[in-house]
């Protein structure tokens, strides 16, 4: 197949471009680079030393002989190049990373509320319409997050995407009906996955398109099979207090002999998965996509669910971290249950990578290396949900070196 | 009350601004005059001779001794202008009209849906992070559409915003919820207006914002009591097939003996509310705000619902105009039912104004009056759903003129 993988230069997007390159696929990489302009504007970098997309891809041809097409492109700003680039390309599918992925960066003023919406909704609103424009029939898979469901169940499991609902008619009968979950997001970056919802819907069907969501949950680990096979193919990997996600922090925090941060009672469960997995998942979504006319394909792509506190306990009896709790910057439910259906990728033969599997020490083992890059100022997370959850965060008199404080 | 109305330039903006300037309100009209561009790129003009807002605002001094003031600002690409606005002018209340509202003009061309995403998404989403980072505790209202219910109902009642679904606990125990009404949009326009609801429940939730979301019917009339009070305060009153509303088209082309067009079998029901009470509306919903912690408080703003082609032979009936059946050019069911609550409306005492009130006849008269300014060119809807749809529409060499074909 001929793939784009749209935000190919990120986290995810890196090991999937090179998974699918290995696999025989011809893959295209779209990305505007955006990210590593927010590095800098944050002023922190990847803990592994993560080489330009160009060298990159070098690399890995003079590695395996495949070549990985790049190409400079703003989905949220340049319709007219994307349209052309598609109407050239033809692609048969299209692999849809692109978008400001940081709860916390999408909270840290209206400055980047305001980015996070206007690059997220037109992002993937262009593509939705440059396929239609152009005419293509390509599978468009999105990666979403399990933050669209919200985490305040009602003691039900959450389901794949489409929850059946019991509506009472005129008559007095109660009808069973299929709707999409209702959406309960926590932040401005997880309220544009649940624009990027209806966007989706809208557009499956007004315009036939094929698409498939996966509702992700929080990603770890750093290698991949493919990473792995040169120093200069390692993957972005995240430990500021903005892109750095859960358990990554904990294991990076562990590494450096910094006390693992806990946001309040660390009661918040949270899904998982490994960035094999991932990888793996999309591969899985791209050999299944739905005929023209379905609505759109959602999977959960998660594989283990875990309470924040559980997490620090067990990376702490790895390492022998001490665990610090801080008052949490979020606005939301304390604690909380949370049951998860992934039946799809289990049918499709996943086969997942646990917590239990050792790699945990793995990503122990990479952070150790390269402690020497860790700006240990960056850790803290310094973005704050309300007006009012402000005060909890302290900042020097620039108002740029900032901590918590408990 | 010091009142900001967003778009109040409009077809319902102006006569809600006159309204509430009456009312001894402050009102402060905001608008970018987008909407008279848009009049001069489709080379059409309202049926009724407009002026300038400058001069409108003028003539209303001169009238009643009251000020309305204008402010020309962008809401969508002018954010910094306008949280400043906000925080000098600090208003009690926001009345926000200010999007891009036509259907058929949001399915023109690409060009016009990311025009329509963008500016509708934008302008919606700034005016909640303004508020929220000026510190005001203005109550917004909006306009939405009933079209974010979608015209395929499963034979219940269509509630105000929220419906009561039952959902199965793990227990096997059925509990019933509130949730917002799944949103089933018909157009990129009414699917922006699904996207705000999304973002009016996550300000409210996250930032406590005080939030009126009304979803409105098909406006028709063109008259209110202020608009009436001199030939220069005269309403804007759309004919062409992007901006006309059945209705009113319908009036519009039995004055000038016109066949009435009547899309598919015209069996699609519809609900409306002639302006007069939209204004009216508005007024009752501004002195009935929510409090701060409480959800979005959602209205159904119409009076009544009709079958389109019931109302195409009513206005056969009263002016002996005749009726053409033109293929449809939007994707939907040719044929629905439609029952709407509307009930928190007429407990505030909302005393409806219906098409039996003789108003049908007021609406002919002033469309005969400048029946002279209509371009029968303009009247055919033009745009189509999709692409399979297109072929029904017929145009010149020049792409330009054009006309539906039955
Ligand atoms: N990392 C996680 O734990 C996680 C969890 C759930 C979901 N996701 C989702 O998976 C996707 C990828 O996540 P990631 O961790 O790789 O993020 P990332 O920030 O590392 O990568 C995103 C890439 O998209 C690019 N990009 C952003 N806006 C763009 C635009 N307008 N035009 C072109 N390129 C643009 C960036 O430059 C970056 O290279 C995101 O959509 C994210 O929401 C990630
Ligand atoms: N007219 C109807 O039948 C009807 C029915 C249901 C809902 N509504 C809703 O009511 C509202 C008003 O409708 P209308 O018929 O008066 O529309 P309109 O197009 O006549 O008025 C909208 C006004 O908003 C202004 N505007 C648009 N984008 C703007 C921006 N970015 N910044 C500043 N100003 C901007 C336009 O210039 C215009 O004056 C709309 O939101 C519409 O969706 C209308």
């Amino acid at each position: 197949m001929k793939i784009a993988v749209l935000g190919g230069d990120g986290f995810v997007g890196w090991p999937t471009s090179l998974h699918l390159s290995a696999r025989g696929h011809e893959v295209h990489i779209i990305d505007n680079l955006s990210r590593r302009w927010i590095d800098t504007e944050l002023g922190v970098q990847s803990l592994t030393p993560m080489d330009s997309i160009q060298e990159r891809t070098r690399i890995w041809h003079q590695e395996t002989g495949r070549r990985i097409h790049f190409h400079l492109l703003d989905l949220a700003s340049e319709y007219e190049r994307l349209k052309s680039w598609l109407a050239e390309h033809k692609p048969d599918a299209i692999v849809h990373f692109a978008q400001q992925r940081a709860a916390p960066y999408s909270m840290k003023s209206d400055r980047h509320k305001n980015y996070t919406v206007n690059n997220n909704v037109n992002a993937t609103h262009h593509v939705l319409n440059a396929i239609v424009e152009v005419g293509l029939d390509a599978h468009l898979v999105h990666l979403g997050t399990m933050g669209v469901y919200g985490y305040s169940t009602i003691g039900a499991a959450i389901p794949e995407g489409y929850l059946s609902v019991g509506v009472e008619t005129l008559s007095g009968d109660t009808v069973q009906q299929e709707i999409l979950y209702p959406a309960n997001p926590g932040s401005i970056y997880h309220m544009t996955k649940c624009l990027d919802q209806l966007l989706f819907q809208y557009y499956a069907k007004n315009d036939g398109l094929r698409i498939t969501d996966l509702h992700q949950g929080i990603v770890w680990g750093t290698h991949t099979e493919e990473t792995r096979l040169h120093d200069q193919l390692i993957n972005r990997f995240d430990y500021d207090g903005d892109y750095g996600t859960v358990l990554n922090r904990f294991l990076i925090q562990a590494a450096i002999g910094y006390p693992l941060t806990v946001h309040g009672t660390g009661g918040q469960t949270r899904a998982f998965i490994h960035i094999q997995d991932s990888v793996r998942c999309i591969e899985i979504a791209l050999s299944n996509a739905p005929k023209r006319g379905d609505r759109v394909k959602i999977f959960n792509q998660m594989t283990e669910t875990h309470r924040v506190r559980d997490l620090a306990e067990m990376v702490a009896k790895l390492t022998g971290a001490k665990i610090t709790y801080l008052p949490n910057p979020r606005k939301e439910a304390p604690e909380n249950d949370l049951i998860v259906k992934n039946d799809q990728f289990m049918e499709l033969g996943l086969n997942p990578i646990t917590l239990k599997e050792g790699l945990l020490a793995e990503v122990v083992d990479v952070a150790r290396k390269y402690s020497y890059r860790v700006d240990r100022n960056r850790i803290p997370c310094v973005s704050a949900w309300t007006k009012d959850l402000a005060p909890t965060i302290e900042r020097d008199p620039e108002g740029r070196r900032l901590k918590s404080v408990s």
